[in-house]
């Protein structure tokens, strides 16, 4: 079995573009093996990109390339990146999607050498033309170093820190899963011990910090540390995010 | 080419869920081939998610590994399971999502070995963490008998069987597809021959059973024994279910 | 790694339909490479089905087999084809679904050796019985000589063509992407130069081809050659079809 090349686009799978963008890597290295992360992004959602593609890719083996596709700026002068990264690749756009799974590159670089674009080259579909293609070569064994050329000005987006002082701690949602799980920005390291706090929301106390949802009773809010690492706020068996929350909606968790 | 690793969940695929199962089933199977079933079960569906692996996995080459991950008891004391049947593997948490598919298993063992799950193993995550990593174990060669312990408890969901009295069949709608179509409890074999009887709905005749609905005009109602073997009710080229018929909808036929 | 084999259907991705299909070719050619075009055409829209595959398929290496399912005369007699068609296969019902990506044929079968089907063939499902039976015994060496009668008389859907007269190009809008951008039948090449012209929408005056969509500001209206080489409109970063505009709307260019 060849290289694994997973995809994550904001394409939704309506029309042909994910076929197209699968066909061009494996018409360059059949033996790619190719796996879908998701196509369902928001479209030009990046920091939703950059979520999820941190949160799949650090479970691939060393060799992997993650392919990255939202790009709200393609055909203007953004650049395109190639990112090796905890032994992995990663390919697309430089405007952050790729920002939160390469946080510690070893090496950026810019994808100027067009001999590994397929062409012509359209304004519209670099995903296609460009980071498919880059991807296929760089699977069918072309050096990453002959991709194009070091830099160490790139997109990072910033994750926003939340913060702690004495018995406070102040953060926010990140993100909402499909469950309506709100994904907030608060580790479970920040925490220090899980004892002992108490979690709020805007108008609502959620109360102490469980293991799991399935502690509390079946449509009763919950707050434990998921899966990511993070702290998590939901509804057991429902969408939280119905109750009108939203991404930025500020979390307060206090000692008492 | 390697062992058939299926995926079925009720992720969906805006979240990197799915990406990281996938990532944590080639770290240990490089060589597996990931298929993905569907990801799209509604969410805590277990008895749909039931019906879709049974639907699929009967089509598979011996040897295939079925991931089913509908887990709303992720974390308390429900049971992980992996069974096998028909010389194929079926591997999921304890709560029916497996039971129609491997409606009559050669042997059924719980998950207690944990050198063969993912460390730490989140209390949230158990399709990355648990059920991803022993796939990923067996699809590389470890003995399904190191995997746990047999047992012969573990939970079946009931089908809801139809009635046959005379000339009168009563049953109901178990499932609605993608394209509106009814699905009921009613088996062709049940039937006897397809001849002779009358398909009721409440408030609705549907009248003789057809072979295909393409035997019936665009827009008409047609009953007809589906792809599954069971009686099906559609509207041809429509949405049967706008009708307002829902699962659990009673189904009556009578010879007349 | 085997044969690649890509699949386009109408099925969706909530029942077993997909996951079936997926099998029954696994059984018959394990070494084969699955591929997930889409499953997300509309229901019984041919049309869509046709484009999709045609934007995707031109990508693939030689040898590929496409399997395009968007069936609503399952059942009836319209017939079941592979064609060979630039050295890959396409393998569908004879509706016009293969003849946008198979517009020239090097040689049309007729699916009428039912040694090559899964049986009992059901009414309802030839996508599983017959298409992805006669694909795994395609994939694992059958001539394609030997799956059917040579025929010179299948389904081609027309291609409706944009008129151009003088200084005035009159098209329509042929479909309409994930990203709510308007792609119509009026090509690059009909054009001759992109200098010159102004496009228009009813009652709307779009102005000049650019580009490329980032060459205007977000939220504004923007005409260029897309990525499949026609023209297409769409309004920066939003969905152009939100503003009511739909399949079939006339587009109109005149050099001023």
């Amino acid at each position: 079995m060849g290289i694994i090349i997973t995809l994550l686009t904001d394409f939704g799978t309506v029309d042909g573009y994910v076929g197209a963008m699968k066909g061009v890597i494996l018409s360059l290295a059949p033996e790619a093996q190719i796996v879908d992360l998701t196509h369902a992004i928001p479209a030009q959602d990046i920091r939703a990109g950059a979520w999820a593609l941190d949160e799949s890719a650090r479970f691939y083996p060393a060799g992997s390339i993650h392919l990255a596709v939202v790009d709200p700026g393609v055909g203007s002068h953004r650049k395109a990146l190639v990112i090796q990264c905890n032994e992995q690749f990663f390919i697309g756009p430089d405007n952050g999607v790729l920002s939160f799974a390469a946080a510690y590159p070893r090496r950026v670089r810019v994808l100027d050498q067009d001999e590994f674009f397929r062409h012509p080259v359209s304004s519209t579909f670099h995903g296609r033309d460009i980071f498919a293609a880059v991807a296929g070569h760089l699977a069918s064994g072309v050096s990453p170093d002959r991709l194009g050329s070091a830099t160490v000005e790139w997109t990072q987006l910033e994750r926003p820190a939340a913060h702690k002082r004495a018995n406070r701690i102040t953060g926010h949602v990140l993100h909402i899963d499909h469950f309506g799980n709100l994904i907030t920005n608060i580790s479970g390291e920040l925490l220090g011990s899980e004892e002992g706090w108490v979690v709020e929301l805007p108008g609502l106390v959620i109360g102490r910090i469980h293991s799991t949802f399935s502690e509390v009773p079946v449509g009763q809010w919950v707050a434990y540390i998921g899966s990511g690492g993070m702290l998590e706020l939901a509804i057991r068996e429902e969408q939280a995010a119905k109750q009108g929350y939203q991404i930025h909606t500020e979390v307060i968790l206090c000692k008492r």
